[in-house]
């Protein structure tokens, strides 16, 4: 994978293998790294002994080989399965929880077989007994409706078969998204389903994948019924917290602990064992189904000073519903009235929320509100814009009549709509 | 301004009228409020000896004058002017703070005379010299550009006529947008420019109205020579934060310490006095110039799930400049490539911030940022979208060369870009 300079000056030695770098007086020993796909021609990265990748500029280097990277073990596939244990499921669908570099041979690939799992992070199997299932393997930016129906299907298979949870491995970046989704189209759901995701692949020696995965898995045997996120608590790799699928939102675009609940506490926390800080479903019995009827000619508009009423003339003319994320307490420019009136003759659904995310929407305090109200749109109360796009595509997916849109949209199905309580 | 049962109820007195309420065996005695806009014509408001307004029932009460409504006292418009204190020019645009119920008469006005504004909050005149400006009345969901460019050059008027400093005060739901523009527009600002609104109206006792104002006048005669935006720092009446004015957004719908700073630390605070916490622009000496050119034709976009490449077609065809709130470290679905593509082909420059709010664009880390990269997409680095949207907007006021577009979006020009420390 190496090019040029940094080529010539690997000659003889192999990614995978154990190798000294002498530079000047200085020397490093380490694991010679695939190239990284940020690396240049003039770095080779090796992995010291402490965990850290450095990069050595190839300038007057040489490398001389210690040892030979050894041929890639054959992990055994057959577990021992423990009557002891429950079993969890955990299901693949791509980002960076579920990448791996091979040191040995550099490549990238998904690191999902069971053992595999168990192998990186033997704490796993004295947990559960688990299995794995490699649904697909995307990065969350490229998450669609489809998808999440792939994956609440899977879901509710492996819990219909006997699976004490699930625990659902995805890409961070549309998490909270898809966790709504599940939140919603998981019907008479007992047992857990939880999301997880990883901010550093497990590369790095600050991932957050082993602490990730492990709690996730414990939350799966848990006696909760729901479905919920679990991410890092802090920026230490310390704790995990448990948040409601539909109150959780990606809130740092780097961070461990990026995830948040919004105008909801975490449900609890995991360390060594699990600690429930709030009321949750508890674990049941019976069948989930799958309500998979989406209404995915949906949109969701931000508002900001100086939009044009075209833009949201643009969206009544193509779309089935919409959710706005108004101002403040859920406002609009007076100049976008005229198009929200005309999304009323047409029959289309606005749901309000509101772009600072903390707080509810209140229509009633101003008049601006009061005029939307008047004109048909629809309170989002303090849901997350996300999750109320989601709900929305739910909702029309079964109905198409407004009183009952309306009545659905404010009406607490998941845990989406908390009581007025501030955070 | 009462209807039907409650003004049968209220016959013979009138609204600031001293009364007695009396129903069955409890009496309430207080000042009678103008009828609330949410009110029904079942309840009548008296505002309570205690400063709180209660809500009464008007089946079978009884309603008797204490003391007809004094009549408004006219207030004297000519202060003297201190020679000890420097002058701070009180900017009216509208919103919450600049709203005043009239008790005596029950009119809702803007309350922006001086000698208002210092009889209903007379620390005012211990701090400074205080002149009002009433620019216009308007709730700041309607605020645009426009209003953007009368605020910009009424404050520098005032800062070159001699003021030590301008509040301007602002509604809030769009506060932080104004404050990002005024922070780009204003240019070799050597004085306090201080936005301040308030989130509950002076005639609620929660009102927020006093402290801000208070704190703000307190600002614009410090030692400060930039745009900030003052309000509320915890949920209680204690103490308020300065924030830099590109730096600022509501993150809650009602609190009255709504608005944070992000990926920054707050400059400071001020309780009785002002104490900055962090690095600021020093007052200096200078005239203050206004750069008007705003390119209009702008557009902020919101990414999610099952977004379709048609979206981004729509934008690209009729706007001049694009801010995407990506998802993660600024991702779209490569379904929306293509649009990207065709936005470079255009010239439409296209910047990439984040949906997570906290933290940085980073789009060399996975393939999808390198893909967007590559078709000429501008990183935001870890400005906010509202201020990427308004940075955009002058930036192409003013060049419309790829390049310059680019280098000037990557260049910190008002402290809109932070260096990568985390908080």
């Amino acid at each position: 994978m190496y090019k040029g300079k940094a080529l010539e000056a690997l000659k003889g030695v192999d990614v995978g293998d154990r190798i000294k770098v002498t530079k000047g007086e200085r020397a490093f020993e380490g694991v010679l790294m695939p190239r990284s796909e940020l690396g240049d021609e003039n770095h080779i990265v090796i992995k010291l002994d402490t965990g850290y990748n450095i990069g050595i500029g190839v300038k007057s280097i040489k490398v001389t080989r210690i040892e030979k990277a050894a041929p890639a073990k054959k992990a055994k596939e057959k577990e021992v399965k423990s009557k002891d244990l429950p079993d969890v499921t955990i299901i693949g669908t791509g980002g960076t929880i579920a990448s791996k570099i091979d040191y040995k041979t550099g490549a990238v690939h998904p690191s999902f077989t069971t053992s595999e799992l168990t192998n990186a992070v033997p704490e796993l199997s004295e947990i559960a007994n688990i299995k794995t299932k490699l649904l697909f393997n995307i990065l969350s930016e490229n998450m669609t409706p489809a998808y999440w129906k792939d994956i609440a299907k899977a879901v509710a298979e492996e819990l219909n078969q006997g699976a004490s949870g699930v625990v659902v491995a995805h890409g961070t970046d549309t998490l909270g998204y898809t966790s709504a989704a599940l939140s919603f189209m998981l019907q008479n759901l007992e047992k857990p389903v939880v999301l997880v995701g990883s901010q550093r692949s497990s590369d790095r020696p600050s991932s957050d994948s082993s602490l990730n995965l492990v709690s996730a898995v414990k939350v799966a045997t848990s006696d909760i019924g729901e479905v919920v996120a679990l991410m890092h608590g802090s920026s230490s790799d310390d704790f995990c917290s448990i948040h409601r699928g539909t109150k959780v939102r990606k809130l740092h675009s780097s961070r461990r602990d990026a995830f948040k609940s919004v105008n909801a506490k975490p449900i609890g926390t995991v360390q060594d064992v699990i600690i429930f800080d709030e009321d949750y479903k508890k674990r049941g019995k019976g069948k989930v189904t799958v309500d998979e009827r989406l209404e995915e000619n949906m949109a969701l508009v931000k508002i900001y000073p100086g939009i044009k009423s075209t833009v949201l003339d643009y969206y009544v003319d193509n779309y089935k519903g919409i959710v706005i994320e108004g101002t403040g307490l859920g406002h609009v420019p007076e100049d976008l009235l005229k198009s929200v009136e005309n999304a009323k003759k047409k029959g289309v659904p606005i749901v309000m929320t509101t772009q600072t995310l903390y707080g509810r929407v209140d229509m009633k305090v101003y008049s601006t509100g009061r005029e939307l109200i008047s004109r048909g749109v629809i309170s989002g109360a303090d849901m997350l814009p996300e999750t109320a796009y989601v709900k929305l595509m739910h909702v029309l997916g079964s109905t198409s009549d407004m009183e009952e849109i309306k009545e659905l949209m404010q009406t607490n199905i998941a845990g989406e709509i908390g009581d007025r309580t501030e955070f």
